[in-house]
């Protein structure tokens, strides 16, 4: 099918699932996990295709990315499970006014619709975000990478059996044939048939759908973090806080890219962090972090001189921008301007500090001695997440199954006029 | 200035309203009010030549659009006060999370930080979406019609003299001065200056928005409204309704445009929808309403055959189209193919009917037996109306304080990694 003719086909399973209730919609998602295990063979099968095809063409990491196995399978079914047995968002009445003439007005969560969701070459996003949307009461249409698109084909198959055996139409999760540029676009300006595109991926995919999306979307993933280590910061705290940011997991948004130093404590703080992070790690066998210095910084630790860009990277890797700053006032303003809103944090002991910070700092989570690793829809109480946005519109931060609704009104009388 | 120089330069105002509390808004509203007052006269002034400037230009309603007197005036300073006094919707914990590692996870509403607002000639606007950013936190910019220019930049002037007076700049609220589109343009695509763009004018405003721009953006106001008369209907029940959603004031956007009439009761219905509408109004000495009537309805009643046009057409007048459906589900269906999605209501005595009705329309403001003129901030319980949202992602219906805020998550921990 073209993507226009997905997208018409979509409006149906719109349509079957503003009416669902939320037993039919958790049968679903038990029912799609069940025969995502039934549809297994197939589904491994078409990702040894997938795999064949892609070696040779993309990197090591994005190899294995790809893969499935028996086990990643189980994986994706429990995925689906966990969103199953989370509530309902969609139906609650989050507001209501009793007007004196006798009009009821309720504020009610409803699903978006449709959401469109273009992401690249994992398969388990496929059945992750079939799940929060049809959980949320959204129909959904996927648009993957080229060189997964066997693996999400049988898995949406295998998904839509699920759907079918819950009474609700297979077109309710859709996966987009054409992987070239073409659809993406075709997506971003699908207005009335796409409530909502959420982008999944780099920088390029946001920013071509911040230019061209005439559909609403939402800005996900990017992520500069900075953790500012202020003067009045404890430093041991600030060196296990920069190190887990910066180490534990460097390939994700919630990593630390930039580290801002207090002038008054660069002297002291600059050499434990070049021990802890390049000498202690090599001793360790493990893969040092590059460190790219401003001039300041590279005066007390050896160290890349820093490029301009190098405070505008998500480097995602083992790199560390480095800078010294004169004040907390310069590292809120490095921030406002090079930050892309994710995630930020100040190590200090010093509580008018972090109140400056934390007001001034316009970013979807906002640290306080603490890592910025942990912004998570898990972490945070959502108990799933979508993406992470980085917009300030809509959603904030890791969104869940409420943040894939939005409301209506909806308003009972017996005839009142005004 | 340029353009651009007023963006730069209302990013002071977004800093210093990020760090003022709520008694410094509420002051600063309260100086505002006092001062737009003080200046009564230079604003008379200005006005007056703006009036003298339009005239011959603009139609007689765009006249009385424009014009200021006294009286006007001190409801705009009334309307400030108003705002004033609502409660402060920055600031507010939404969630708190404590986690079993002892971090605190709060998620907070905040400002948007720069509200651009592009609207027409009415000069209180510039007062009410002034006095409704400053509250919430928000700094603001101001693109009015070139033919209320004068007026507006007298009323900005006195409101900055009373944000001076309360210690906030008074770049908090700015003009733009060039009128012409390419500062409509400018702010559109102001990406990083303008954190929420509010188009408040037609239907072409609107669509230029959805097209052109980059930066977030709320669709307001257009209202293409139906009211459709159920087979279960009671019909004095729906006269009394549409009467009032047609006519009570037709040139706003919650005024009902189509009536949809299910084919049981067409024939006993539309004989009293033209007495009311047409022939009461006419020995009455009242403008009858133009009834543009499809093929079946024109069977049964006298009218002017409707074009297709006819019902996907915001009239603001005293016509109104009509058509005859077979059933419920046609008339969500056509409501699907032709609404705003602003407000769209049901005269229905059954309850089964209703509930699909308002599960199925995807409007903002969904009624059964009340009329579609109650869609407003004030009798939702918002207090206050900065526009109505047409689409679904972050506001939908009318806009109050708090759908002028985001939010970000603010976490306080004590060295926690993860």
């Amino acid at each position: 099918m073209t993507t226009h003719e997905i997208l018409l086909k979509t409006q149906e399973g719109k349509q079957a699932l503003s009416l669902a209730d939320g037993a039919t919609k958790t049968r679903a998602l038990e029912y799609m996990a069940e025969s995502l295990l039934e549809n297994a063979e197939s589904i491994l099968a078409a990702n040894a295709q997938d795999m064949e095809a892609a070696r040779g063409h993309i990197s090591e990491v994005m190899l294995d990315r790809l893969f499935l196995d028996q086990e990643r399978v189980d994986g994706m079914a429990d995925g689906i499970r966990q969103a199953a047995a989370l509530p309902d968002p969609a139906g609650r009445v989050l507001d209501r006014v009793e007007r004196p003439n006798g009009l009821i007005i309720e504020k009610v969560a409803v699903p978006m619709g449709v959401v469109a969701i273009i992401y690249e070459s994992r398969p388990n996003v496929t059945s992750d975000a079939a799940a929060l949307a049809v959980k949320s009461g959204n129909a959904c249409i996927l648009r993957c990478g080229r060189e997964s698109w066997r693996s999400c084909h049988a898995i949406v198959n295998a998904m839509g059996q699920g759907l079918e055996r819950a009474g609700l139409p297979a077109s309710a999760v859709s996966l987009i044939e054409d992987t070239s540029h073409d659809s993406g676009t075709e997506l971003m300006t699908a207005n009335g048939l796409v409530d909502l595109l959420i982008p999944r991926g780099g920088a390029g995919l946001i920013r071509a759908c911040v230019e061209n999306a005439t559909v609403p979307c939402i800005q996900t993933g990017t992520g500069i973090c900075h953790v500012y280590v202020d003067k009045d910061a404890d430093l041991a705290k600030a060196l296990r806080i920069i190190e887990n940011a910066k180490t534990q997991r460097p390939s994700v948004c919630n990593a630390e890219e930039v580290c801002l130093v207090h002038q008054d404590v660069a002297a002291a703080f600059l050499p434990m962090l070049h021990e802890k992070l390049v000498t202690e790690r090599q001793t360790a066998g493990l893969v040092p972090v590059e460190l790219r210095l401003d001039e300041r910084a590279a005066a007390i630790i050896p160290g890349v001189p820093a490029g301009e860009r190098d405070f505008d990277t998500e480097f995602l890797d083992y790199i560390l921008a480095v800078a010294v700053v004169p004040d907390a006032e310069s590292a809120i303003s490095h921030i406002a301007r090079h930050s892309t809103k994710h995630s930020d944090a100040i190590v200090t002991e010093n509580p008018d500090t972090a109140a400056r910070f934390t007001a001034q700092v316009d970013s979807a989570a906002v640290y306080v001695n603490a890592s910025t690793r942990f912004t998570d829809g898990g972490v945070f109480g959502l108990g799933c997440e979508m993406g992470i946005s980085t917009q300030k519109l809509h959603a904030r931060g890791p969104m869940g199954l409420e943040e894939l609704c939005s409301y209506k009104y909806v308003i009972h009388g017996d005839g009142q006029i005004r």
